[in-house]
């Protein structure tokens, strides 16, 4: 088991967490509204407007915003007949957001369903639901109820009245 | 494998969806930077406050809509020569919002931390460290790069210029 240094999350700079930072990219409803459509194929810039009702400027704004931070691309295509549009694709580091979308998925679906399910993710290979699990490198399965301890890491910084 | 009704998204109302109506409920920076504090075991007002570097009032409008959404309770207690004040604790609706923040941290750790990363979540049974797996209900592990199917489920809804 080694050495583990527990910490009081207090003592340390709020700054370096790499949720807070993923919330940076993610943090509003307008930016993971328009990537669960792009996650979910829809990706002309017209279809998502009017699937998730946001407006134009706004989605504009949220779209680049995605671009700058290397999570969408946006790639050209032409309809015959129509000039060069664009669409928006995920990047790898927009692909690797999928499991924020399945966390937020699995709570929806327990909280948030009273009228049934809205959808189900399938594996298609087997057909079977899909899922997120809490496991350990050491490959123990996670209950949601175990209590899980903190470990600063390289990029911790400690908070500057208490360093 | 069965029967699988593969789902044109477009087809159907964006509102029936589960991660937008767990976004109703998340869907902004400030909201989840509180409940990281709040997992994090910094449960009272001012250290929240302190820590994160919110403003009071920005800070009890986003706990007062916590509480109304069930994520969050509001416990009085009271120190020494002081009058009673609250601190705040996660019902079981905010626990099961561990895998939203794991994932967060994950693709944090691996986009965000050129310094190294800030933390660690750790096994204490076994001190090895925690992620989230994607897996299906048939038992498989799936790779990120797995595409995924959506079935449509009972409370899915048809768009009104579809159905």
């Amino acid at each position: 088991m080694g050495m583990m240094c527990v910490m009081r999350w207090l003592d340390y700079d709020g700054e370096a967490c790499s949720a807070g930072r993923a919330l940076g990219v993610l943090g509003d409803r307008w930016t993971l509204l328009v990537l669960r459509e792009i996650f979910n194929g829809v990706r002309r810039f017209d279809d998502i407007s009017r699937h998730i009702g946001v407006a134009r400027d706004v989605l504009t704004r949220r779209l680049t915003a995605l671009v700058d931070d290397g999570v969408i691309v946006r790639v050209p295509y032409q309809d015959p007949g129509h000039r060069t549009r664009y669409e928006y694709r995920l990047t790898e580091a927009g692909r690797d957001l999928r499991p924020v979308m399945l966390a937020l998925i699995a709570w929806g679906d327990k909280y948030r369903a009273d009228d049934g399910v809205p959808m189900t993710l399938i594996h298609p290979e087997c057909g079977a639901a899909v899922r997120l699990a809490t496991v350990c490198d050491a490959g123990h399965r996670l209950d949601d109820r175990t209590r899980l301890e903190m470990a600063p890491g390289p990029g911790a910084r400690l908070r500057a009245e208490v360093g």
